[in-house]
């Protein structure tokens, strides 16, 4: 028993700001892109920065070329990139940043944000 | 720019264990019914324990209609259910209950482990 | 043994900010005050949002009078407040509120980005 | 306003499960070393696994050479552990292992669920 609650507990947990969720559509990324996005994230977060198309479909209801397809299409949409780097014995290897996400999200976030300000200025000078 | 970034620590984060990511799909979910589900514990972290299929879809790529079939479906497969309560003025009122997807991902959990468990030991023993 | 890690599941995580870890010193907070406003977090999140100090030092090492009086100080120094609000059948309740450190710890870490970045250009300067 | 807020997200969240605030005290574990295991957390996650009294004294109000007494206690206790691993050129470096910690909150944990469901099972008797 102890031993499964451990495994549990070391799988840990994926955590993402909320406003992904409230804000993706407007993003124009869809509900297997924004899944898919969750793996890549998880994938990293364990070490593995730069899964296979065969890796994320094995978990995930979609054939391994349609995941190459998709992640195809989130780089197309500078939602995340590929980095070449070098590790300590000098060998290249690459890995994906999902970084540029969240620079695209915060700038939506903001968006949204001056909108709605501009909004309830316009309410209270009518 | 304060406000901003208080508005948007104030939005939170969105988490839940990593074993619902690497397990969905052993447990029959698709992606659109994974992502309805993150949409729903959201709301329930907001305080709004019952969305409508309105409210979920606007923040979907999904209609409204397509929506109520996600949670129907959802209900059938028996990982969310509507639970009735009472206010403290006595008014009726429903509210969705996550509980039962996590206790079917425990399931899904414990069985891949003994099934893992079993595999090694059988490579022992040849 | 599945009961077990559902009931583990349901008590959730606790979640917040790398930053307050990094900038809590210099927001003059000790340990022990960190560890209440984690402790009044957590209470707020099950619903409890005006825990009393015998039921915050039962989890604490603390007594309940010094609990008291750390709760007083976190008041003083403006990183948690008392909010007057009414339920719906009209009864006046009170709740801790801990927008007010948020606020705060935004403010610390822009000063210290600001700061850095001052350093930085400085340097180039030279 | 931007860049700051991408720091911010990218400086990530701090998460534990919510069974180490409610039973640390029944563990043997204070406030000053609660927060001190987190640091050890934090700097982990950034890539840091294992960082000297003087960094993590640095983010706290104790001294450095307080900082190794805690560590020391820690150790003692066994709650943390250092591990010894080779880097892919052959280097020999330590880092910190808070598995220890999981496993004896997990233990904790069970034995005052079953100290509650036996009570509850001798007051139905009664």
């Amino acid at each position: 028993m102890k031993e499964n609650i451990l495994k549990w507990v070391q799988e840990g947990q994926i955590s993402f700001p909320s406003v992904l969720l409230t804000h993706y559509k407007q993003m124009n990324i869809n509900e297997e892109e924004l899944v898919l996005l969750l793996h890549v994230m998880a994938f990293i977060e364990k070490g593995n920065a730069f899964p296979t198309p065969t890796e994320i479909s094995a978990r995930m209801t979609v054939s391994s070329t349609k995941c190459s397809d998709l992640l195809r299409r989130l780089i197309q949409k500078g939602l995340i990139t590929i980095e070449e780097e070098y590790s300590e014995s000098g060998i290249r290897y690459e890995k994906y940043s999902i970084e540029p996400l969240w620079s695209k999200l915060i700038n939506q976030f903001l968006m949204s944000e001056n909108k709605q300000q501009t909004q309830n200025q316009e309410k209270m000078e009518m």
